[in-house]
């Protein structure tokens, strides 16, 4: 090594730079597929949850065999999950991200473990569908925390997008579930009240925004993907019946048998989210795995190139880093001018270059990762915002999701800037 | 445990959640050790700097003790540095954080291994006043940034913002050094040309702009300190220098023997600085042990209030989570109205206490970084939107900067806002 000194060179911090990037790269190749096992349970809880509203409303007389063998399903997809989670290193994870991982993953599992007793309940049609829906729901919104959280902690930036757009394409699907179990009420009841068609309605606009933002992430293949979805006869179909429930509450009625219609085709729709969605889970785990394969190679070619340099260490020392050529390798600066090209001679050259090169592409994939980070900081905004004016007002989560549509279409802005002001204007006024 | 299943349940990953925290926060507490050893290593180097400067500026005949002196003392903060950094075991950092963290610090000693041939190169008189300050300043920078690192990845949000002070005061420190050296020269000069004015001028804003992101992040008795410094007779007599510095251009001269009243005056404030540090430098240790006594005492709790409940565990297990009773928790729900407010049976509910506490703590816990992290991002934006200018109007810093100042002025914004629509504005334009 080119140190003078004892103890730990450049080069050992820059080859364990090296090792924690590839750490870093094989929790995330574990993460893709933890959340390909959340993706599969998440998809089997709903239709569980689907059937289970179904069974009770009937009184147990419709969906109790499709019910059993959802259950079924569901316990495989559990297992799945509970198995792949045994199976990690959780006293290897050291850091925040991973502590808030951690704790979200305990929080579904705590949600899982009521799941059995909820269940007897069911059978013993003891529970009301409104709390099956908003349980299994909830439930479900624990295991979608954990996405979240994957994404948000990932260091990978083009990992990061593909989390990023993972998470909001099974959001979206699961605002799409809600928007079949509301569509599915409303027409069985043969009418749309406003408290319906204002929850629907927001249905549609929040999964609109979950969607754009996988669309911002994905890459082109499930643009096309997503495309065919939207272009095909049954998304008019779904746009028809939407516009029949939202004039019935004009109407008056809407006809009963379209209820049938209506799930047929909204469950059509979330299967081929769901395809999308396991496309996304192989892609996942092939980038990973491609990424840590490449970082090993790379530590490999870093291991050998500075043997080399440690055995021509006996040649004397040159300032490269000094004369200024070091200065363009710093971001941070706020004080100099420096205008010197980074030529020097070649061995402390070649020690320089791998680092400068090392920290120059850690710090430009701290500013990719920073676009991704802010598309899930803005739905947070949203849900603050949202939760603030329903605190302040008073009011459903509909009507304050209203309320900052509004202001952001008369004052032609974006919701996520509404409701960024709207945080920061609670902050200055009295809190009551 | 509650869990009915086999593998690992909810509280094993809530207690591996608050184990990662006190993970998170021991190394903590090994970070602001190193950047107490940072911030007297960076000390004693900027006094070398100036001691060379006028060493070689003499032709060997000003400084010479002084300086010998001052390399000794660096010698001595220089071994500590990597004596610290010896002791910590890299192996188990296994973040990005920490990658970066890594490979800044395999910068910085790959810039101290230099210093060396360079101080023998200073002896001979080979090296020229201008390289001089300009590659001490470099190694300088590389240092501040293991600090900036540091800020940037701490998980808690009271140590961070503890870190963002010492920062940007330490980064502040660093441009008074720069004024002392830049104003030394022109009384010494007996002249301020225009050149020099404008890099004064950059100088004074760029260090009222890190004080002022210090003051906003600390305690009141720094703030106290602060402001001692300001109001005492030498700022007084500082400005004074300072006006005569830029009236010169007019006036065509200024008083050659003020250089050494500029000097003292500088170097006693620059001194009154690194008190600052050394207090701040204190706190952040005890801060640090102080909260890994928290989490471990927090942690010991846990465990033995999980023993009770898993001896519990033969009582029949209660739906907490379901039935809305978790509801509150969840953040980022899009899609359910929850009413209920969170009672239920004893046992469950103490273990959803507890994930439900850490889930919730973590969370806003992360939404407090955020405000710190802005800070940092921020800076970062200022340098790149300089650096953007430079390269395309071809133009030096010192222009640059006014540029971005004058269009905030003109624009009554802040300079941050001019910074990022210029960033912005860039991604828009073809590349040159």
């Amino acid at each position: 090594m080119t140190t003078n000194q004892t103890g730990r060179g450049a080069a050992d911090y820059l080859l364990a730079s090296k090792r924690c990037e590839i750490l870093g790269l094989e929790q995330l190749l574990q993460m893709g597929q933890l959340v390909a096992c959340i993706s599969q349970l998440v998809h089997v809880l709903q239709l569980e949850r689907g059937a289970s509203n179904m069974f009770v409303g009937s009184g147990g007389e419709r969906c109790a065999d499709i019910r059993k063998a959802q259950i079924k399903k569901a316990g495989v997809a559990e297992r799945k999950f509970r198995d792949y989670l045994s199976g990690m290193d959780i006293d290897c994870q050291c850091t925040s991200g991973d502590s808030r991982l951690l704790s979200r993953v305990a929080y579904a599992l705590h949600a899982l473990d009521e799941l059995g007793e909820v269940r007897r309940e069911i059978n013993q049609l003891k529970a009301v569908p409104g709390t099956i829906i908003d349980g299994y729901s909830a439930l479900i919104q624990s295991l979608l925390a954990i996405v979240y959280e994957t994404a948000d902690s990932a260091a990978d930036p083009e990992v990061s997008r593909l989390l990023v757009a993972m998470f909001h394409l099974m959001q979206g699907k699961e605002v799409a579930g809600q928007e079949r179990a509301v569509g599915s009420a409303g027409f069985a009841q043969g009418r749309f009240d406003r408290n319906f068609t204002q929850r629907l309605r927001r249905l549609i606009d929040s999964q609109e925004r979950c969607f754009q933002i996988f669309l911002n992430f994905s890459d082109e293949t499930y643009v096309e993907q997503w495309q065919a979805i939207a272009d095909s006869p049954s998304s008019v179909a779904l746009e028809r019946l939407r516009r029949i429930a939202f004039t019935s509450v004009v109407d008056g009625q809407a006809d009963r048998d379209l209820s049938d219609a209506w799930f047929a085709l909204t469950s059509e729709r979330i299967d081929a989210m769901k395809c999308i969605e396991e496309a996304i889970g192989s892609q996942l785990s092939a980038l990973c795995r491609d990424k840590v394969e490449h970082a090993r190679a790379d530590l490999d070619s870093h291991r050998l190139h500075l043997d080399t340099l440690s055995r021509k260490a006996d040649q004397p020392s040159f300032a490269v880093f000094f004369n200024g050529n070091a200065a363009c390798a710093i971001d941070n600066r706020d004080n100099e001018t420096f205008e010197t090209g980074c030529a020097g001679p070649q061995l402390g050259r070649s020690l320089f270059d791998l680092v400068h090169t090392q920290s120059e592409r850690l710090q430009s994939m701290a500013e990719e990762l920073e676009a991704a980070r802010a598309a899930l900081a803005e739905r947070k905004t949203i849900e603050k915002a949202k939760g603030l004016i329903m605190t302040s007002r008073r009011v459903s989560e509909d009507e304050a999701y209203r309320f900052l549509r509004h202001v952001a279409m008369t004052q032609n802005r974006r919701l996520s800037d509404v409701a960024r002001d709207t945080l920061a204007m609670a902050e200055l006024l009295p809190s009551h």
